[in-house]
């Protein structure tokens, strides 16, 4: 698809309507996101307590890469292309794993957990290990939390910053251990798992769950972000949330409400009346994180783009990543996060830690599917977004700016 | 493929022989026999008694398509593209079921059954529920058979003509029931599945169990349509027809043979000597159907066009349709008719009443897949029809009539 | 992918590296490579024990091409396109079998053995079987190897010449049968398999077992074809050598090295000390073949061009084909031969026959679809090959010299 029929396409939008069907799956446009979007971003690629040791990696997958995440032996984590530098072969062949060093398993090209190339037996005369280390990707670890960028230019301001660091600090992420991982692939375009977690138009329909476990009032008044809802209830809610902002600030914990910008900000907010955690009954799930001495009742909310976040009650988180693979296929993954001085079995149960994202995620799976299956009938056009929907109209302004700045 | 490139291929055509190969499977042609072809015509969708009572409907797929056929509160059969008005998701996501209300399960979007937008919840003030009715696809019930056309110039004449609709009066469609329904996804271009059907050439070699319930003379003469056959056997069967007929017409039954244009017309035949019906040993397999009050012996052939077929004995009827997916994915379904009266178990067995026609679409599923097969080849070229395959010299030429037409 | 492309592709190219990524999995560069290189060549169908009786077949495939590979009524091997010249049906439905004819399932149309139409029913007046025999493709047998060119001007020298037919001869494999056949469908480019095949750098870290029958020496100095070694241990590898084949020709046992031109070549060299044949502990796994009276301890390798070779001990031989199917998928197939008078359970066991190549190829398939993974990312870039890659230096040369005199 060329830059002027792409260009097209975008001042054919509708504010306020879901995008026209080639951005939502056509290969082409998936090219492009890749440059202008995707490349630019910082992804979330997971906990450094999966590897905690020296040596130890995972192989993370973006928009059709695969990339080494693993520790080295300065505790530093690096981030790899995983492609030898000799024939071109994966050099890392499991998932995971532990590794003293990494060799191809071809011709055994030795890699040190930094990249750099250490020895390659019988080569001709003349040649240097330099300059043949395994190409590295981007990687900045904030909190605890990695992200890579393969592109080589970062958008900026990234989400990443200072008060973003604050915020994780208190909540104890650099201290914390997973409790359970969540894979699930998904056949759909990444704009519409995006956009199916960023508004709560469709919780009280599809998310039985999930409502259970926040108060009707909240829904409707800050799901699609705070002041979303219709005007009395937004009065009420607010009403209702100075109230707990006031024990919460007396208690010492952080109830600011961020700014979201690009996709990206923070905010804490009351789960529901009686609730101490996010879980099916709210009571606790596990011992207390970071720097919280009792329950406040709140969960935050934090957004480092539009693809990565972590919602984080006072004694569990949960890290979700919306990664691409190719233009009809996500990978979505969920990270359950608890102190890492809580026993399995004794302090926390993994079911009962990731029981309300756990099916709410799936039921998301689902219905995203059949959201990309439809929009591929000749027969979609670009529908309204409801008042719950605000963050979906702002996502779509944000995405064709993002290609249309790039063009001129 | 440009215009200029088809219409080559047309012109290159040598009569008398398949097409060329890209005609049989190439993705571009597929798209100009969609435009140019498929959309214009009415594809039979099934019989009106699968969706009985309002609220009850299944999805028929066509061309990459998926349309609800549901009954409406007033008894009206209608027919919907599966994709909600508001963000693109499939509305039904299963195969047939009953509803009181179309609701999306997304966002909860609900349409009534005739398509038009009942309510959704919380949208912007101004919003009007005027003009969000689900896309219609046109719809038309003939004799208890449901037909839709996709697109929005259906071909004039249609062959759903009053001589059709008395026909299928006669055989009391209408007042049928659905004895068995078979699905068969056939992995070949939508044209050698038409091509298979419409010749009689392969029943010797191929169909032993069909040729076991016809006359060798019949299979002979009339293989390929009246007088397809050599002049000896042509001149013998005629006799044997004429004093069929002359004891049909006796009994009131209609015996008219229809001239067939377009792929469309009718015509009735005897089945085998001694065999009342097309079933394994010619008893019959269930209670007579419609103006029948003895059997006769007969079978019509019904083709509403080159795709979709019915075939009536006196007390069963088989619909065929030949739906196309892709250009290499074909649906098959043969759905067996009996009198809406009958009692499975007591009046009829479903086995019995489809024998034939099961043993016969089931060979030639793998029948037209190694035609795919082998047309895939570099080295497949064009090769001549014998004399048993009349009707596929004349549906070539429709075909590539179609096409032609469309670019002057 | 345009000519200019490709040649740029060719220009671009540093020598003593790696190929671009487009070589390795471009469906447009695929279609040149079919073009300019492999239909060109002769490659190894099989061994004709496979099929000893006249209507004897298997079927072979060859870029997407099926070929019928059948023994005639007068002995002598043919190979026609399984394409039907009426319909363009498949012929031949199972991978092998018998048949005393070769008819059509579809409309009975029927070939004699060496492929002319012999009947056809019911075809209109003027209609001759004369020119209307099943596509031949050309064919060579060579001491009992099949032979099959899927294009119109094979490339000369053919690499099947006199001397070629001695070594077979002297070989027995005009005399052989099949003791195992083992497929490896690899999903890979078929110039990783050649790759992987040619060179034996990464024998010592991927193949134990097949290092375990060779010694450490040869491996080394011979790996990569006879002086591609450090110097030293080519000298130490020479005396060795000389040795041998002093004690060889006494024997009157071939044990010339040939020279290898355009992949095409032959050479004997010593198993290891004391193995007297390419088996597990090196004892003897059948019978003595063809003109061998007693054990020399020596293997022969023939190279009939890139992708077909033959690897004979006293005892048994080993034919590989690396046949391309598509851009990313090759068939790898290996076929053991013993002395046709061997008897199975008695003389030879196919488990040890077949030990250290079933294993050897296992490894390679995975090692060369990790090789292929690699590529296709983004950051894979041609890399710089060992002294031990000689041969793909050469291959790489070839290939590319093969695009290119074609593109002037």
């Amino acid at each position: 698809m060329s830059e002027v029929n792409i260009q097209d396409l975008v001042d054919s939008h509708v504010t306020g309507h879901t995008l026209q069907q080639p951005f939502y799956g056509d290969p082409d446009v998936f090219s492009i996101d890749r440059k202008r979007v995707l490349d630019r971003l910082w992804h979330l690629a997971g906990h450094v307590s999966r590897i905690p040791a020296a040596g130890d990696y995972f192989l993370f997958r973006v928009c059709g890469e695969e990339i080494i995440i693993v520790r080295g032996r300065d505790g530093d984590i690096h981030a790899h292309y995983n492609v030898c530098r000799h024939r071109g072969s994966r050099v890392c062949l499991d998932s995971e794993g532990r590794k003293s060093a990494l060799v191809c398993p071809y011709h055994a090209w030795t890699y040190n957990l930094d990249g750099s190339l250490r020895s390659a037996r019988l080569m001709p005369e003349g040649f240097s290990t330099e300059g043949y280390g395994l190409h590295a990707c981007r990687i900045k670890v904030l909190g605890g939390l990695i992200f890579v960028c393969p592109g080589d230019e970062p958008d900026e301001p990234d989400g990443l910053d200072d008060a973003c660091r604050e915020y994780l600090s208190f909540h104890g992420m650099e201290n914390a251990k997973i409790a359970r991982r969540l894979e699930l692939p998904t056949r759909a375009n990444w704009k519409l798992v995006v956009e199916n977690f960023i508004e709560c138009y469709h919780c009280v329909p599809a998310h039985p769950e999930y409502c259970s476990v926040h108060s009707e009032l909240k829904l409707l008044a800050a799901g699609a972000g705070m002041g979303s809802g219709p005007e009395a209830a937004c009065r009420d809610y607010a009403v209702e949330l100075d109230a707990w902002r006031t024990q919460v600030e007396a208690l010492g914990h952080p109830c600011l409400e961020g700014t979201f910008d690009h996709g990206a900000g923070m905010t804490r907010m009351p789960i529901k009346e009686g609730f101490l955690t996010e879980s099916q009954d709210g009571r606790p799930v596990s011992t207390l994180m970071g720097k919280f001495r009792e329950y406040d009742g709140g969960v935050t909310y934090m957004a480092f783009n539009y693809l990565n976040y972590l919602l984080a009650s006072n004694d569990h988180a949960v890290l979700l990543r919306f990664t691409p693979i190719s233009e009809l296929l996500t990978d979505v993954e969920a990270t359950w996060l608890v102190d890492a001085g809580a026993e399995e079995g004794v302090d926390y149960v993994p079911e009962r830690v990731s029981w309300v994202w756990d099916v709410t995620l799936k039921q998301d799976a689902i219905i995203t599917e059949n959201n990309q299956a439809g929009i591929l009938s000749s027969h979609y056009q670009p529908g309204p977004y409801s008042g719950q929907e605000v963050m979906n109209r702002e996502f779509t302004r944000w995405y064709l700016d993002k290609l249309s700045e790039q063009t001129q």
